[in-house]
Formats: structure tokens, sequence, C-alpha cells
């Protein structure tokens, strides 16, 4: 067994200095994104997220000047992630193994649900999960579709797309339909156009996803629909996980699958 | 067709002065609970409702100085609900009508979710609410278990109790499972003393309810713990609904009720 292969040994690694992608540690716990704002835009992000669950679904959110979370009672958000980015005015400015020299009394963390919490639980029901198998990052795409506006936050729904084989739709339906705190059930199956989706071979990020003969496209709601209305409205100060490089919590992923 | 049996009709009788107990009017669609506040204690109940959703479903959180709500588009919060109370440093100040001459720049309104609309999903599956049967309002008492504290708010959870027919309590379970967004499945089943409830026939709020030869005791978390908890810290302006006097949405009660 490595370190790496509980959540308490994956932590301790990266606070010790491992710099790597979350993906494959502590197997079988949820991994949350990272978003962490002055007191003074966390109302904004906190209403953002009441606003549009699926895309922002908040797994925790803390007191102001805490690093402590109840998803990881023995976590600090200051050190136990592998690596964040430091953003100042909309800009990301660094990236960083550390964000302990940047604490501010008034900040304030979010913990946000992800789709490697659903990608383990279509696997279990059978479904094939595409941008694993080819050794991607997942595609996503800026979407026609705006979310419910919050104080400074405004935006377009960003949207995870995988491939799915036609008989096995509603199968990944019903699986991610039983997860709202992980995005949930799809927003679309098929037709990327009426979605404003013009080329699946484009992502807005991410990487494009080969496709098997019979695959359809399954669009869900996507964690980086936040990152991106944030962003777009500058705030003064901001901490984000660097992509890929989450927080590894206690919490198992089956905590978030509904009977 | 009365005038009070549409949503609209409904809220315009009581803008245009009814002073009635909601219940019963405009069958079929949602009526939320209400409380007001100013910006700065605002934070304190969106984290609250965030980390504690059972007692305190969401159904929307309005922008800061705004009486518009999703819930109902036309309706004006300030005058659309029949009957109103006024809480200075958490004490109740008065009844009134229309709060618009108490309005503020600064006031945001939390609409939350309520236990009849589920009672109307128990009596459609065939689950009989006893206190529906014997003309009273629900029994509600507070507990031993306590809610995650946020910020200034902190408190013990309140729950309703309802008697069921043992047969029938998993079927209550499941009904009210199905709608997270109105309490959802309830948080204790049986045997009130380790819930800290000492004597049914006294509850803490409403009214006693009687039991039938085989009822069962089941709690469901209730919308007044968030009233305690806030009232218990003195926000210094707070507004809420009158007990029984809601704001009637334009939302249909199925539209709570998952698949």
């Amino acid at each position: 067994m490595k370190g790496t292969d509980t959540p308490a040994g994956a932590r301790a690694a990266y606070r010790a200095g491992l710099v790597a992608p979350t993906s494959g540690h502590a197997s079988g716990f949820t991994q949350a994104n990272l978003v962490i704002l002055p007191r003074d835009w966390a109302w904004d992000m906190l209403l953002f997220g009441q606003r549009n669950p699926q895309p922002v679904p908040l797994l925790d959110v803390t007191e102001p000047g805490s690093p402590r979370t109840e998803l990881a009672p023995d976590a600090d958000l200051r050190t136990d992630l592998p690596l964040y980015r430091v953003w100042r005015d909309g800009e990301l400015v660094e990236e960083v193994p550390d964000v302990s020299g940047l604490w501010q009394d008034d900040l304030v963390a979010f913990l946000i649900g992800c789709s490697f919490s659903f990608e383990r639980a279509l696997l279990d029901a059978g479904v094939p999960v595409r941008n694993l198998e080819q050794g991607r990052n997942v595609a996503m795409f800026r979407t026609n579709r705006q979310c419910r506006p919050a104080g400074r936050l405004a935006g377009e729904l960003v949207v995870s797309m995988r491939p799915v084989p036609a008989a096995l739709v509603p199968t990944a339906v019903q699986v991610t339909g039983r997860m709202p705190q992980v995005h949930g059930a799809p927003v679309h199956v098929g037709d990327p156009s009426s979605l404003g989706v013009a080329d699946l071979d484009a992502p807005d990020f991410g990487e494009p996803i080969e496709f098997v003969d019979g695959d359809v496209p399954v669009f869900w709601a996507c964690g980086v629909t936040p990152q991106v209305a944030l962003m777009a409205s500058r705030p003064p100060f901001a901490i984000t996980h660097a992509p890929g490089h989450m927080l590894v919590t206690d919490v198992p992923d089956a905590a978030y699958r509904q009977p």
C-alpha cells in the first residue's frame, strides 16, 4: 500500500512537498474542487452556488479565516492540496504548493463536488468512461445556456462531454441522477448544436475525446462554470486548486450516492 | 372558483388586504416560509442553510434590496403575504399585513421549503396525516441534536412529529425522501426519548396530535429551526411570515418531487 492510498496519507504527502495530480490517489474517496475568496466576494459565490446547484454543488463552505473543513477534519486547506493557483484581479499570477503565506483572516473556502465521483459510479454500473480509457482530461465546452446570476457573478453554463454507448445512456442518466452533489443527471443528451457547441473536436477546456461507433454525446454540468464566472468578474484576490490537483477528502464516494 | 384558488389570485387578495392563513389556498402550489434579514446577517443565514439543508431547505434567496423571487415572478414580497412579523433585536415587535414602509436597500429574503408540500404527497400515497384529520397545527419539538453552526447562528434541531400507522412508515419515509427541498426523509422514527423529546403531549410549538392505535411517531426536520437559531442570536432587524401565513408561489408541489 502506497502512502497516497489513503486520504490522510495522500494529504500528508502533498503537505510534505509532493506535487502530482490527485487522480488515482486514495481511490474511493471524494475529491473536491477548491475556491477561496475574501468574505466580501464569498457572498456572491455562496449565492451563485445556491442558485446553480448543478454546476456548483457546494459540499462545504468554511467559516471566514478558518482553513478547516468538515470533509477532512484533520486537513489544513492552506497546505494539503498538491498545487494551488493564485489569482489577482481575475488574472492567474502564480502556481504554488502552499498558500500559508497568503492566508488572510477573511478568506472563505468553497469545496465543490467533482465528476471524479460519478465517473467511478458509471464504471461500477458498466458504463465505459472514454476519457479514462483514452487517458485524457475530459472535454469541456462553453454553452448557450446562462446560469442564474448572483451579485457580481454571471456567465454561461460550462459542460463536460462524455461519449456513451446509446444503449447505456439511460443507465448513465439514472446513475448520475442519484448523485446530485456531484453534478447530478446530465443536462443534455445528443445534438451539440442546440446547446451552442459547434465542434466536439475543439473543446474550450480539456482534451477532445474519441467516439466509438454507436456512442452518443452526453453533457453534464461542469465545475469549471463557477471559475469562469468568477474570474470574469475579476475579484481582487482568489486561490483555487490547480486543475487536477484537488482536495482529497475523507468522505467515501458512496456517501454522495442516493439510494 | 374563488379568487384564492390560484397563486396569483391568492396573492392579489392578500395584497388587497385579506388577512387569513394560506392553508387550503391555491391548492397544489408550493407555499414557502419567509425570513428577511439585512445583508450583513444574510451571510450567516445562507451559510446556515447550506450546512443544514434538512431543516433549512432554501428554495430561493433574493438579491439585496429586491422584493422579487423566481418562485413567483410577479409577486412583491413586501405586500403579497397575508401577514408578517417584525423583529428587532430578536424580539417580536409587531404583526403587519404590509412591510413596504419598512423596506431597506440591503434586505435579503430567504424562501424556505415547508412541510405543506410533503403532507400532500403523503396523502396522495395513502398515508393519513393526523394533524390534518384533527384540524390542528402540527406538533413541533426541540431536540437534543445540534445543527451545524454558521457564523452567529447555532441551535438545536427542531422537528415536527406526525403519527403514522406502523405499516405505512416505510411509505412515509420513501415519499418524503424524494422531496429533499421540503425537508426530505424523516430524521427519526419511534422512541422520542432518544431524540430528547420528553412528552409527545407537550410540544414546544404547535398543538399535540392524537395517536390512533398502531401509530408510530415519525419526526421530520422543521422550518422552525432557523427561526429559533436566528432569534436567539438577536439580529437588529428581521421580518418573517406570521405562522401559517406563507408565501404562495407559482411552483407546483410536484416540481419538488424527485422521480
